[in-house]
């Protein structure tokens, strides 16, 4: 603790209640943030999800990301957990670190994020804790969901002969990362904007999540890089697996920058922060699943099978041959 | 998100094995931290309180504070926001922004300070989320407990008439915090250890405040100092309050403190970081307070009295004369 803060920075409580409490005026959980704590009950039958994830200003956002971005960013990164765990979003504690001297407008700007996405998908901030820091700004959200007891995707279900699925598209974070990073020159600007985009904003697959509950035996959302997370996934539940890198679902940008230089299926599998999810279902689910992509209108495509541990965990070219990647997915030390 | 790291630095999922594993080993709602959500399931009856808190080095521990004691600190201030709400507390979500370069031995020793305090307040680590920083190390916990349906303590049931009350003793973290900047030098060696005992190791009132519930009529924990928490008290209540300064509890070392300087007084009654439960309850609930107090060994005692709105938040000396403050409380920004 210091002394008490110089006069001419914003006042704790004023910046409460300017940016916070309208976030929380639909959620009675939030006691209208006036309390220590938040209040919520389970519903009946329900269990109670939990995640939470920080992101630091220069390691996991650019200091020149829009503040909306990094705020909606913060809360789907949050939202895409309870997703791939079938959960159903409820409410969320936020803790914002603030350099001394960000603006209000900054400030305000990351607010005008949340309450966009409040929106979306129908969560409400139930509480948190605003503190400064002298270093770069981070922020860290708690993300409270609930699925009906019993059901919640885990990732350790996996079966040899499982198929091994994925929705949306792969890798084009880790490719919009580059083009902001001043990379993939030769791609067209309309592609490139797009790529940022998903770097920027992801879609966490609420619906999807959801409709996974009975029907995935393991799931995870990818965040730390296909490959990876699929070694998370494995690992866990004591199984190999088979990757087809051909049936890797791209986007038409990535697509196209991957025409340009192939060895950016490297960026693509293991780049991470796609935040789709990746699961394995038995044999015999393919329809049901096909019918939740369709009611979902949510991209699936199974990308590979389940095999006995001892077969490691392998992606395949079109003709069945090894691929060797030198980096596997994000570290984050 | 930025390229893999450095291959020197200490791994990830190491760390974790290492360091957070162990503490989750207890509790089932963890899944072994092997999965993205901790999974909870409310006890019949109960509702959930959530309560976060975040630690910057600089701003909320010192450069040099112990990491076992800057730990244990994390964990109690937030327990301290649950034994003031009346709650059991359960488990916790850690995230931890570690600096590049920070010693193992400092992550190791942080990690004990948490398995300590695990044993003593009977809880356990549920999940959370590790990343580095460049900035100073920052330190983020979420605490979630339960109470039975509908007893929370809140801030907002003061009432006019209301006795106020307070745990323990008052400044004695204010009074240490100095000493570690080097203040108080005018003090014996072994008061001077005790009050900066009392600034890094807070002593959450888990007992007293599950005692309360349903006694109480407003409570919070004293966290931004006893003046600007019983503001905070009285504003969400709609009430005044009077205070008699010559009523709040002092430790003997605050006692001596303040007659080498009676100007502390101001340190003592603004400066924040008790982490004792102030209260306010009816006109005669007088003896089950003194029996809470006993039977939870927890000194309590009857500071001032809840008055109309209008009266204002007014501390007062023996003679009941207005006592002026030039700060009333900490102020994070």
């Amino acid at each position: 603790m210091t002394p008490p803060d110089k006069a001419e920075a914003p006042d704790e409580f004023a910046l409460i209640a300017e940016l916070f409490v309208p976030l929380a005026a639909s959620a009675p959980e939030a006691l209208a943030l006036k309390d220590d704590a938040a209040l919520y009950t389970a519903s009946p039958g329900h269990q109670t999800v939990l995640t939470v994830d920080a992101m630091v200003e220069g390691v996991h956002f650019l200091p020149d990301d829009p503040a909306e971005c990094v705020a909606r960013k913060l809360l789907r990164v949050n939202l895409s957990d309870l997703a791939a765990k079938g959960a159903t979003p409820k409410g969320y504690l936020l803790v914002t670190a603030w350099r001394e001297g960000t603006p209000l407008s900054w400030m305000r700007a990351f607010a005008t994020g949340l309450a966009t996405d409040q929106q979306i998908f129908a969560i409400a901030l139930w509480g948190g804790d605003t503190v400064r820091t002298p270093g770069p700004p981070s922020f860290t959200l708690t993300a409270v969901g609930e699925v009906p007891a019993g059901t919640m995707l885990k990732r350790g279900g996996a079966r040899v002969g499982d198929g091994i699925y994925v929705t949306g598209t792969i890798g084009d974070a880790a490719l919009g990362l580059k083009v902001l990073q001043g990379g993939l020159e030769g791609l067209d600007r309309v592609r490139r904007d797009w790529l940022a985009g998903r770097y920027r904003l992801p879609e966490p697959r609420m619906a999807a999540g959801g409709a996974l509950r009975g029907i995935a035996s393991g799931a995870l959302d990818v965040s730390d890089g296909l490959m990876a997370d699929l070694g998370h996934l494995c690992a866990v539940s004591g199984v190999g697996a088979r990757i087809e890198l051909g049936r890797v679902p791209l986007s038409s940008a990535a697509r196209a920058a991957l025409a340009l230089d192939g060895g950016l299926i490297e960026a693509i599998a293991g780049g991470g922060d796609d935040y789709e999810i990746l699961f394995a279902a038995a044999p015999g689910r393919e329809v049901e699943i096909a019918d939740i992509a369709a009611e979902t209108r949510t991209p699936i495509v199974r990308i590979g099978t389940v095999l006995p541990a001892a077969e490691g965990v392998n992606p395949v070219d079109g003709a069945g041959r090894p691929v060797a990647f030198k980096h596997l997915g994000y570290r984050h030390f």
